[in-house]
C-alpha cells in the first residue's frame, strides 16, 4: 500500500498558503504518496490539485454527511458525518501530517497529531504554540517552504 | 467525481461469498465506481481484489485506528480508529450499497443505509429482517448474482 | 459505578411501544440502573419519563450536534453531531441492551449490540432476523413484557 | 435540563492543576451544572471528586470502548470507542468549556471549542496559541484562579 500523507489547513486562506498547499499536493503526489485532507475548499483545495496535477490519489474525509462541498479535484470523497470529530480521522490515516497555514480547526488537528505521536508533524507557516512560560513546545518541525516540509516528513530518506 | 459504491459483507465469509464479493468488485471497477469497504477480510479484502483486478480504486473504511489488518488490495486504508461506529462512515460515502453475505456486523450497516433511506440498497445472499408479523420489509432489492446486484443498483440505467 | 442499560426504539413508535418503555424504564431506574438511550422522541421520550419518574438518570446520546429536539426528561444530554454513527455509542456505554419496537435506526443497534457480543440484549417486540434459510438466528432474548425485559438482562439475578 | 459545562485539562497534571480542577469541579456542581469531561486520570479525574463532592452530576466522555480506566466519580462513565474523536463529543456537550492545564489532547480540546464558536472558552494555566507574528489569538478568556474560570463563563451573569 502506498504512503499516505495528510495535509491540515483552513478553509479561508490567503493566496501565498494556497500556493504553498497546491506545491506539497504536487510534490507529494510526486513522490507516489496517498494525499488525505479534510476536502474542502482553502488549503484542502488547493493541496487536492496539486495532487492531481501530479496524477495522484487524493482523498477528502468531509466532516459533512453528504459529498456537498468537497473539492472538485478529489480522487474519493468520504462524507464521514461526524463534524469536527473527523479531524481524528484525518490524523489517524497519516504516515506524516503536513500543516499549512492557522486556523483554530487545522490547530485541532496539528494538536491531535502530536497527541498521536506515531508520526512526524511538519508545520509551514501558521500558528505557534507556547508553554505556559512562553517557550516553543517541542516536536513540531518547522518549514520554510514545500520542498522542504515534504523533507521533513522523512518518508523518502 | 466518481460513483461510489459501498459493498458490506462478513470477515468470514463462505466461499460462494466470497467468489461473489469478487465479482461484484470487478464488475463495479469496470464501470468506473470508486468502491467502499471495511477494509479487513473475507467478503471486504475479495471485493477489493476484484475491483483491483479491473484497475479500480479501492477505499477501505477501517475500524481500527491504525492500518493493521488492512486487506492488500486497497487503493486507500482510512484507519478511522472508531470502532463500530465507522459503519455508519461507509454508508454515507455510498451512491448505492449492495450487501454480501450475513453477519451482525453486515447487518448493522443494511439496516444504517435502510435508515438513511437516499440511496440504493442490494442484497445478495445473507440474512432478512422480518416485522413483527413475519413479513418482510419493503425497500431492500434482492440480487440473485453479481451482475444483477450491481444491475439493481440503478446507477447505470 | 452504577449499572448502565441501555434501552433503544423507534422516534415514531405505537402507543404500547411508548407505555412499554416508559414501564421499562421506571423498573430499570428502581434498581438503580442509569438509562441511556438516543434521547430524542417515541421510545426514546418514554423510556427518560419513566425512569425520571422514579428518581434515576437518564443519558440520551443524540446524534445531532446541539441539544435541539432533545427529550425533556434526560439528566444528561449528550449532542454528538455524529449522525447515525452514534448508535453504537449507545450499545458501548451498556451492561445490558433493551430494545422496545422496531425500525431500520434501532436494528443497526440492535445488529452492533450483537456484534459487540459482551452484553445480553433482550427484545420487547419490534423485528425479527432470519438467516438465509429462514431460520432465526442465536443470541437475541425475547421478553413478552417490560418486567421480563428488565429480568432477562440477568443483572439482577 | 442543567447547564452542561465541558472541563478540559491533561491526564498527567501539576498537583496545582489537581486542586484547581477539584475546585472548579466544585464551584460547579455548587451552581447545579452537569459536568463533563474525559473520563480519565488527572485533570478529568480530580473535577469529577469535585463535582461530587457537592453531589453534582458528573460525565465521563471515555474514549475506550468500555469503562476500563474510568474515574472513580463519575456518575455516568460513557466508553465512545472513538479514541481522539470523543474531544469533538466534550465541546459538542458543552454551555461553556473551562481548560485547566495544557497538554496535546487539552489543545485539541481548546481548539474545536473555539473552531465551533458558539459557547465561551475560559482558560485556567496551560498553553498560549500564538499567530504567526507571535501575536495572541483572541477569543480565549484567561483565568487567574477557579472562581474566576466560573465566573467567566458568564453563565450564572
Amino acid at each position: 500500500m502506498a504512503v499516505q500523507v495528510a495535509v491540515c489547513g483552513p478553509g479561508e486562506c490567503t493566496g501565498r498558503e494556497r500556493a504553498e498547499a497546491r506545491e506539497v499536493g504536487r510534490l507529494l503526489a510526486g513522490r507516489g504518496a496517498v494525499v488525505v485532507c479534510g476536502g474542502y475548499g482553502g488549503v484542502m483545495a488547493a493541496v487536492a490539485a496539486g495532487a492531481r496535477s501530479a496524477g495522484g490519489v487524493v482523498v477528502g474525509v468531509l466532516s459533512g454527511a453528504d459529498r456537498a462541498g468537497a473539492a472538485p479535484d478529489l480522487t474519493v470523497a468520504l462524507p464521514t458525518g461526524l463534524g469536527q470529530a473527523r479531524n481524528a480521522l484525518i490524523v489517524n490515516a497519516a504516515d506524516a501530517v503536513i500543516v499549512v497555514g492557522g486556523s483554530w480547526g487545522t490547530l485541532s488537528e496539528l494538536a491531535m497529531a502530536m497527541r498521536r505521536g506515531r508520526v512526524p508533524v511538519v508545520q509551514l507557516g501558521g500558528w505557534r504554540v507556547v508553554d505556559g512560560d512562553g517557550r516553543p513546545l517541542a516536536g513540531v518541525r518547522y518549514a520554510a517552504d514545500p520542498a522542504e516540509a515534504v523533507r521533513l516528513t522523512g518518508l523518502w530518506d
